[in-house]
């Protein structure tokens, strides 16, 4: 099914009262809810399906992005990877099942549409994005002296002692260099993925269910697998160590301190959200919704060096530092084949191109694409059936080079 | 447990990362998250635990209340029903465990306090105010001419045709003066109410669970008692029933429709949220979350007959009908032995004191008081350890009656 095909709108889901019953779209363990095409209404409605914290705008005024739109960029062409037949921006929009998309240039919003489930009062599910909002805490704090990166996570989590994360530095965990058990292969149903899904599930538990109740309890049994700091090895299990140490230095979950740090001093257009577990902890790695001009925002903020509308919210250095990359012999180690010559770094996909464009990536084509030398920023949702970021980089990352190519012409 | 004792913040609720295992509150069937003293917790934090579906503020400004705070309503003093020991209204505010209030005088905000898990920029359950809101809705679409409140419920919704509320009128539903079979005796386990709660449960079911699903499910299976018309009595399903009249006549989930006629248009500080059930359908009877001065601007809408800002958003008729108050006699019938020569129409207890006073009341003590002849309103969140508002009306209606007078006073 194509984007048209499959559009949530057209297929009705959930529409009506009652909707149809195959309509009906339910939260249940295991259910399909996520499942495509399905997954086109639910990742803008997260929050009706399962419980949510806020992460609170606070009461200061809404700050618009001053709208200068620039038609030309529809017609920005470029050649999707591994193809040879060119494409145009417009084209690429419905080719990789976007929900919405906005282009700043120079803090200008150049470009916005939107499509299937959003609008721009709309929320949408951030997934692997969330991590970047971790890992800028993180980095933030680093910054700041209140975390050592170079502390060993059991000396700030104890709990976390007999785990893999035990003998991890802050900021292996930061770095996602460490070595650990774990499979995140969606397609394998004994992947540990699963298990982890169900520990961090917030509907209760069967009378026979032994295994770990929330995120927490499941990162106390993870095992070792290799060495720490050798490769990169993305998993989402080292964003919630880093959301547990995170909370643990702070006092402060990562949906508050977002709150308390970012979001209500930002001028949000919206509050935004976090998924949470049984005993209320966000999932820090992956489990943040929002609007799509708030996300351009954490986009403006990154590209500015840590400051927005004149107010520094973030330590000039922890940017500094995400843009600086990771170890890129470590990244290659993972076997990237469309990411080539990239690194990771506080939880954040550096490039290295000439431009020194970093981004934030979710599965089924989430992105915070932020271009310094073209001083733009793309914001983007989306609802790829194929979870994997490699259907959507070879119709998105020349599509956005294409565009910061043709801004910077201008 | 008075409140200092039972203070969720004292008492640790939900502190630390994890929780101490015997500080945790979570959602399930039968749990105990909504009893004393943790619903002093749970009232603040509704979507941390089930699905919710959100009332959007817009992307308007906000907008303050002009702020005059009057240091004199602490010592208004008021003899509280059935006592003979005076009590001041500072007094009152934890002695009937509240959480926050504040009152307007002809639009500025004079009285502003929080306790416990409350504070200007949560949220908290409004319980059965959420009732208020509902019949607001309904009677702006009956003076708009869009719903006929003649009309008899089977004509709107077919799917209830078989049920009691089929040859209801929409008046009737509105009123609550429908003749039904159910009981609302949260003491009694076998109470209908229990049924109702499972069926609007969001939480999947047991494979051997056969009964209703959603809260529409359950109310084509209510059954007549008595006639209608004869008599007030206050069900919630009345609620949920025109919620579900008004899903049909307008294609909108009250949620979507408060949102679009009136939250978006209020210069609300935040958006407020409706509690769902596993088809997405929002607790039109009793759901309902929000900030408590956006809860005081619906009382100031109703106050200044249908305005805010200088913005027509409800019909005048709508609110005047509402003032009007409902049949007496019918509400005497309900034996309300605090609320003499009270009457309730459009989902509002109507006070016919001599100052025109009428209220939205949720249980366990949230209001809403409009005093027309004051140019007050009072909104109050509360936790009180009691559902009934027989604990909750001896210590406040006499206090916003004395604080009325205060006002006029000045």
């Amino acid at each position: 099914m194509n984007a048209a095909e499959s559009d949530p709108v057209t297929l009705g889901w959930m529409v009506g009262a009652p909707p149809p019953a195959d309509k009906i779209i339910r939260f249940e363990e295991n259910g399909d809810y996520f499942t495509f095409p399905k997954l086109r209404w639910t990742v803008c409605h997260m929050r009706e399906l399962m419980p949510t914290v806020g992460v609170g705008r606070g009461l200061g005024p809404l700050r618009f992005f001053d709208k200068g739109i620039d038609s030309g960029i529809d017609a920005v062409t470029f050649t999707p990877l591994g193809s040879d037949k060119t494409m145009s921006f417009a084209e690429a929009f419905d080719a990789n099942y976007t929900d919405g998309i906005v282009v700043l240039h120079k803090g200008v919003l150049v470009y916005e549409r939107y499509a299937g489930c959003l609008n721009d009062t709309g929320h949408h599910a951030a997934m692997s994005v969330t991590k970047s909002l971790t890992g800028l805490l993180g980095e933030m704090l680093v910054a700041e002296g209140t975390l050592d990166d170079k502390a060993k996570v059991a000396t700030l989590v104890p709990e976390l002692a007999d785990s893999a994360f035990g003998d991890a530095t802050v900021r292996q965990v930061l770095d996602m260099t460490t070595g650990l058990h774990y499979s995140e292969d969606y397609a394998d149903p004994n992947a540990d993925v699963w298990i982890y899904s169900a520990a961090g599930s917030p509907l209760p538990k069967h009378a026979d269910y032994k295994g770990p109740r929330s995120y927490f309890d499941y990162l106390k049994t993870v095992k070792k697998e290799g060495e720490h700091g050798a490769a990169f090895g993305y998993k989402t299990i080292n964003s919630d160590a880093l959301g547990w140490i995170i909370a643990r230095v702070t006092g402060k979950s990562v949906a508050k301190l977002l709150s308390e740090r970012i979001w209500a001093r930002m001028g949000a257009e919206m509050d935004a959200y976090y998924s949470v577990d049984s005993i209320g902890t966000p999932f820090a790695g992956g489990g943040f919704n929002a609007g799509l001009r708030d996300l351009a925002r954490i986009g403006q903020l990154m590209l500015n060096g840590g400051t927005l509308n004149g107010e520094r919210l973030v330590p000039e250095a922890a940017i500094a530092h995400i843009r600086a990359g990771g170890d890129k012999q470590a990244f290659a180690k993972a076997g990237y084949t469309l990411l080539p010559g990239w690194s990771y770094t506080g939880m954040w996909w550096i490039s290295h191109n000439a431009n020194g464009a970093f981004m934030a990536r979710g599965v089924h084509g989430q992105a915070i694409y932020v271009d310094p030398a073209a001083q733009m920023v793309i914001a983007r949702f989306a609802s790829n059936p194929v979870a994997s970021n490699s259907a959507n980089d070879p119709t998105s990352l020349p599509a956005y080079e294409a565009v910061a190519k043709y801004l910077m012409g201008k």
